[in-house]
């Protein structure tokens, strides 16, 4: 087993003035700890696949069955902030891709690449969204074509790109991918270990932390769960135990050559309201004191729209989840309740700042009046310039 | 008027080993003769739109009514060399378009973008191609969507990244641009002015020149014309001074604020063999010794399709063709005859030596026996590596 990876998350985290509420030990000890506890040998290179020398060596010199290519910057809001994060988060996520394919067409043509897409790429369309491809009829005549993208930030633009890039590779050099749609992902445990030593990340920021993961965060140190506007908005979600088991069936599942195929990874759909409302069930349960108060919504973004998605291609393969989400949720509040301190450290990280356009309409210490709870004054202070 | 460039097509093109046919002065010269012959004062800056700060301060100097941004890598074949130039390629292009969307956003939100794109963003599909959007029925439902890309090339990729960043930042941001589908431009002469210091570069080698360009300038010094593969490859054509006539009325008709609008700039379809003989057939009447002899396809795309596309939106604007494609032809042999020699001084870059997957099947000396004339040795001394 062998990784690659350029660290740039830990930055990007750091420069948003957060960080893991799950400490990380540096790369030697986490690859110590997999000896020790799991067994696993696994070889590290750090290195940056935006230099194709990096990934032409690493995959020259490993010539891996399969590649699990997660190595992009992630955030939505990260990539909105202006051109200079926009630039570097497309010419990250794209370049490092495309090299990462040239690369595999050079030294390695019959490596499977799992790539993480999101499913983001596909928008809130008004009819419902197959796995990458459908069949229409039009003007009398029929084709099988890509599904059409309406993604909605720049973020999620460089994982279109990435996809498109992937498929031409695919056809011309007959490489194998699968590309892999993946649904927002929540939890603090990457499989059923419950050693902490070898856990993930988990970011809890607005810029870096998924939705649910941010309201276990809110919950756990008594700040109001904040939903973006209506809170209608509908998405695809999945523990990150079961996302780390679809992944390993799809790479243990190799497409044909020159096939590029593409999952739609995702157990169920829930509003945001309701996640919020499951989160404030089990902090309840658990004693702890959960408000919830919407915001105003810093995306530009349906709020209240029409969802259906078809996810059939991994259970084909025998995926099942192994989760329940409210108790997932209560796992999560249970283990993040041992961080309190360091969540709270950077609790200015978890109001929105960055936005699709400009300044939001209503300053956010004055939404506070109109919703259900009172911010704190420290919760309020946010930087809307940067 | 004001201008931005940064020269990369002259370095390109020379790179490849060869250059324009019609000899491009100075831009001190051209802005000269700009002035002189036509009246018209032109400031310009050098400066290179992947610099944020270049494409800022112009933008913020200025704030233009309408901008048209042609300063793309323009050339399939060189995207397709190898790794360098696929990520120099989509870098240029991607992060230069997104640095001018982020400095109209910041300094002239109410400008105009009018964005060259090309046909070949949408591939050969088995449908008819719309001008950009189409309504679709999908399980009994109904929406408006972007009509599906599938794009050959690194280099088509990119123009397809660039749609989509361009759709979302008018959508977030109310910006206006017009998407141009540029279909295959031929022509020695951007206007009606005949006046040689007033044209532009013509490109004949085999990376930059576009199929009936290279066609006019290889009967010009008696090279056999080489369609590529079967030669039914079908794709909209458009002369030059017509598609300056479709920039101009896009530009003096804006779309609304916060509209994204594709055209499809194309006047007739052809069948690259049908321009092959169109082109011999012209050269005949005017006495010169034309042959035909396609060389195996360097690219991999289908070779005999369907292909049906709207172009109406440029129609009810105005725009009438002035150009009848046999007319042009021999405008451009006439044209180029004065410059046989440049032409004749890089006959190496005119065959193919890019190719989409590794070498030729069959080498290209070897294919000559199964044609119609055989190739001079000269003409097959291609490098196969780079």
């Amino acid at each position: 087993m062998y990784g690659i990876d350029n660290f740039s998350r830990r930055r990007n985290v750091a420069e948003v003035g957060s960080w893991s509420a799950i400490p990380i030990p540096s790369m030697k000890r986490r690859l110590e700890y997999a000896r020790k506890l799991l067994g696993l040998r696994i070889r590290f290179f750090q290195g940056d696949l935006r230099r194709y020398r990096d990934a032409s060596a690493t995959i020259r010199e490993v010539k891996p069955d399969g590649i699990i290519h997660l190595g992009e910057q992630p955030s939505a809001p990260y990539s909105m902030i202006d051109s200079k994060h926009a630039t570097y988060t497309q010419e990250n996520n794209v370049t490092g891709t495309l090299n990462l394919l040239w690369a595999m067409k050079e030294a390695s043509p019959k490596s499977h690449l799992v790539k993480l897409g999101t499913m983001g790429e596909y928008g809130t369309p008004n009819i419902a969204i197959p796995e990458g491809f459908f069949e229409i009829d039009y003007r009398g005549r029929r084709d099988r074509l890509p599904y059409p993208r309406q993604p909605g930030s720049f973020y999620h633009l460089s994982k279109v790109h990435d996809s498109g890039n992937v498929a031409l590779a695919c056809k011309i050099w007959g490489l194998m991918s699968t590309d892999i749609m993946q649904g927002v992902v929540y939890g603090t445990r990457p499989d059923d270990i419950s050693d902490l030593r070898l856990h993930t990340r988990f970011d809890f920021d607005e810029t870096f932390g998924t939705v649910i993961n941010r309201f276990c965060a809110q919950a756990t140190i008594s700040y109001p769960l904040t939903p973006y506007g209506k809170g209608k908005q509908r998405r695809g979600f999945i523990a990150l135990v079961d996302s780390i088991k679809c992944l390993t069936i799809a790479v243990e599942n190799p497409p044909e050559f020159g096939e590029y195929r593409v999952f739609n990874q995702l157990d169920e759909i829930y509003g945001i309201n309701e996640l919020a409302d499951l989160v404030r069930k089990e902090g309840d349960s658990l004693d702890m004191d959960v408000e919830i108060s919407s915001v105003e919504n810093p995306r530009v973004e349906l709020e209240d729209h029409f969802y259906e998605v078809d996810h059939d291609h991994l259970r084909k393969l025998g995926f099942r989840p192994t989760r329940r989400i409210d108790e997932e949720i209560r796992i999560m509040l249970t283990d993040l309740s041992k961080f309190k301190n360091r969540i709270r450290a950077k609790r200015d990280a978890i109001a929105p700042r960055s936005r699709w356009k400009g300044r939001l309409s209503v300053p956010l210490h004055e939404q506070s009046s109109r919703s259900r709870v009172r911010l704190q004054p420290e919760m309020v202070r946010v930087q809307t310039s940067r």
